[in-house]
């Protein structure tokens, strides 16, 4: 299964007609050394700030999931912007 | 399908011996409007600077799929870190 197919079936449903500015972020690691302490934490929130650089994001808006299994983590975020969001156009 | 179960099954076959650090970045953004020019590949090099500040990447271990169709854009960043990166402790 391609990406584009994969971040398509995973939109709720219902919202076809209805377009909606979403961005959908997903960090995946898989680490060989389990002893150091995760990074994606911290990694989470610097990534929202770049991201804000260019659209205006509502921290109400952003939902996070992490997901860890073994040496496999697994960061998701979604992001619902504005419908008006105003682009910035940063560096 | 779950995530973790997704970026599993999209590992390279014959690798499961060897621990390899690697890092997965995806990127989808369903865009509203689509007369605005994306700022994915923007995006894309700030988010290299950020995991920078964690890790050491070397620029050649970094592999770059972008697809697009219609209103959706997936930017996909693949890093293979090396075996002894460093972990850098960036506040």
């Amino acid at each position: 299964m391609g990406l584009l197919d994969y971040f398509r079936s995973s939109q709720p449903k219902g919202s076809a007609n209805v377009a909606k500015e979403r961005l959908q972020i997903l960090v995946a690691h898989d680490r060989a050394a389990r002893d150091r302490p995760s990074y994606l934490p911290k990694l989470q929130q610097e990534i929202i700030d770049v991201i804000r650089k260019y659209v205006d994001v509502d921290m109400n808006a952003v939902s996070v999931n992490y997901e860890q299994e073994d040496a496999h983590e697994v960061l998701e975020l979604n992001i619902v912007l504005p419908e008006a969001a105003q682009q910035r156009f940063a560096p």
